[in-house]
């Protein structure tokens, strides 16, 4: 079985985020991986992270994984295109410009969340990159992300 | 000086959300209160809630805030309608059917955070509410949130 590579975020792409930062132990401590093109992410929600109900997955989780999915994605593809290392010198990073959720049928807490994610259109510094949220086979949000490239310190 | 009104979520709006539920201790507790017919609220972030930089706050968080205050909105605004206080039965709830956030400017973390939001169209189940998320005086991100009501267990 071959070593499975690193994700983004434990190569650097962030590292204090709520959403995604390794080093953030409070965090939701998303992980995102290449699959291709594009990018793939497997998370288990906490009972606190309930929205309305006890039994369904926040929309303001749902939120957040889509967002730090999308732009980790945006981070990554960046790094590629320039054939260097996720988090290598001088850091790339991407700010969000825009998000769209669609929610289509509630999220069930209990089961494994899964999120797949594709760049739909570069221009610039911008990108538009596309992502669903599922979760028992069935895509339960949608998402549309407008990141922008920015200089980071 | 008046009493203050108890917020929408203390009143029964909600109880477990991640976003705003009085009785979740690991979730982020925002409180929306009545200004006239527009819903206010003033939140402190924790220096967990930081996004790709430590000084400014999570884009996710950002979006659970314009959401869990935007349906509360949509909530005490159908309670009323119906001149029934916030949380009485049979219960009221409103769920996302989209949320589209546009981030303006960065948050600062240390900053308390200023909501504002109405009501923007009502059409049979569904609701529009617009909300602005503010810090040091300055608008930082913009929230256009589509609810639907739902029958409440």
């Amino acid at each position: 079985m071959p070593m499975r590579e690193l994700a983004f975020q434990d190569q650097g792409s962030v590292h204090h985020c709520h959403g995604c930062g390794a080093a953030n132990d409070k965090g939701l401590r998303l992980k995102s991986y290449w699959d291709g093109d594009e990018a793939v992410a497997k998370w288990q929600a906490e009972p606190h992270h309930c929205g309305g109900t006890r039994e369904n997955l926040n929309g303001g989780i749902i939120a957040s994984l889509i967002d730090c999915h999308s732009l980790n994605l945006a981070i990554a593809r960046a790094y590629r295109a320039e054939q260097r290392p996720i988090g290598s010198p001088p850091r790339i990073g991407y700010v969000t410009g825009n998000l769209n959720i669609s929610y289509i049928k509630p999220t069930p807490l209990h089961e494994t969340i899964e999120l797949r994610a594709r760049v739909e259109k570069l221009e610039g510094r911008k990108v538009w990159v596309s992502c669903t949220l599922s979760a028992a086979g069935e895509v339960r949000a949608r998402g549309e992300v407008l990141g922008v490239r920015v200089e980071w310190k």
